[in-house]
């Protein structure tokens, strides 16, 4: 990846690495709920210990410091939304569900426990991201506290990722518009959710809302084809868990409907759009244009 | 059940009868999600129709009633109490957790859909219920409607319902101080939570609110101790679910760590507590009053 800054600056995969580390250390220092039973504890700490992308932590960060909100506040929204992140991933792993046995190259929750304390960590996870946002938020402003809480239910609930994980395993259709509804809700919501959420922190107006709204949306479009052509064509072990599952499931995606060539071409297209957005922010959003070209190239 | 009042009121099944008509028609029509899809709808509707006791919006609405708020304010906090207690019920039943293929007399969700499907309505019911409070009280008192909330997430997160749902299946110990502590988190937490959304609702005192408090956490302990008693006694087509496997999964209850007399006594030191809090209240607690008896007299 292009490094566009002077060599005194990092470089993306750098920047998000510090980024990371930072976040990866308040996150478990963070998210503790003290009356929690140890083994919840310890389920939940090794879940944590396996790593993650922390795309939607760092586009709540990121996008939060557009409008001048510091890493030291935006760090809880961050956490609440990647325990829903993490939440959602080890129920979508469950036999009952996607049945996959690796994650992140490491073992999914109910291998390395069981079932139960899989369906109870996630359960737990979810729950307490609202915990999160409420107790850190709403000594600062009641109003975005609430904006939060509002925003993150609905983008997880039955109208957001949830819906979208019960069109996934049983789709209405298989036509571009339920897949393209899938994918908006499975996977776009809760990203449009990490996006806007910066715009809240930061008390923006309308027109930057609706700009990180839109952001959001043409990076999770991204996300999705990424994942879908990840599923196709990559590589098992640098993935990090089983793919071509999506074919042997009978499941349509984006490069079903309209061919690999182009579901690329559509991808550049929201790259574009993204891009044209984040200009009118200046020097600012220098990582978040590179993150949108890095979502496109990465390689897990 | 005795009747304190003249033949013009209703005496307390009739009136409990006229509250979960009354809920439930509320229930059915107020918690949609419009953008959810239709399966969903539908295993929700499901497991609606299935009925339950609908104790927890009771005490919802019957406590807020204490401090003069109406029905139609105190439903929503009702529905997403019920939303929660569902959500729970259907994560619990499932093969990985209690196993269970009867609830209510009816088959369990997994059983007339399938494993994911209950998961999924579980998680939906559960995130909703934080849309139904920031939509429908938002407009109404920023703070009562972040008090709500952040008491709904704690009572049902990894320090309430969820953490004692753990430390049920997996318990640390099986001393009287943890069998306490497990019930107090599983199945007290949210009654507690149910009564003092009575309290919230109503911006009460200190004192209202920490009566609310020990009112809940007094009748937590007598439901708990009869779903026990229930366990080992009861009719199974009466209780509608399976009985007797506490027994079969060599958990550790009240009865088994007091008796069965010494755990009745205690059920009644409860319920003179709970009357105690109640009669400062005067006639406006009287359907209180008799739902405290009626928790350790129900036969299911």
């Amino acid at each position: 990846m292009k490094n566009k800054f002077n060599n005194s600056q990092p470089n993306f995969i750098e920047y998000l690495n510090i980024f990371t580390n930072k976040f990866e250390k308040f996150y478990n220092q963070k998210y503790f709920i003290d009356s929690a039973p140890n083994i919840l504890k310890e389920s939940i700490q090794y879940i944590n210990s396996t790593g993650g992308k922390r795309i939607r932590p760092f586009l709540v960060c990121e996008c939060a410091k557009l409008f001048d909100i510091k890493f030291e506040i935006s760090i809880y929204a961050a956490i609440a939304i990647e325990m829903v992140h993490t939440y959602s991933l080890i129920h979508d792993d469950l036999p009952a569900m996607d049945d996959d046995d690796m994650r992140r190259g490491k073992k999914t929750l109910h291998k390395k426990y069981n079932e139960a304390i899989a369906i109870l960590s996630g359960d737990a996870l979810l729950t307490d991201s609202f915990v999160i946002l409420s107790d850190n938020y709403r000594n600062i402003d009641l109003n975005i506290c609430l904006k939060l809480i509002s925003l993150l239910s609905k983008s997880a609930g039955s109208g957001g990722m949830v819906g979208g994980q019960i069109l996934d395993l049983f789709p209405e259709n298989n036509n571009k518009k339920s897949v393209n509804l899938m994918n908006e809700m499975k996977t776009g919501a809760l990203i449009r959710c990490a996006t806007s959420f910066g715009a809240i922190l930061g008390n923006a107006s309308k027109k930057d809302c609706k700009n990180m709204y839109e952001y959001g949306n043409s990076i999770g479009k991204v996300f999705q084809i990424k994942d879908d052509l990840l599923d196709l064509q990559g590589d098992e072990k640098m993935v990090g868990k089983r793919i071509n599952k999506d074919k042997d499931n009978g499941k349509f995606s984006f490069i079903d409907l309209y061919g690999e060539g182009k579901t690329k071409k559509i991808a550049l297209t929201y790259i574009s759009q993204a891009k044209d957005i984040l200009a009118s922010y200046g020097t600012k959003s220098n990582y978040l244009i590179l993150l949108t070209d890095y979502i496109l190239d990465r390689n897990k």
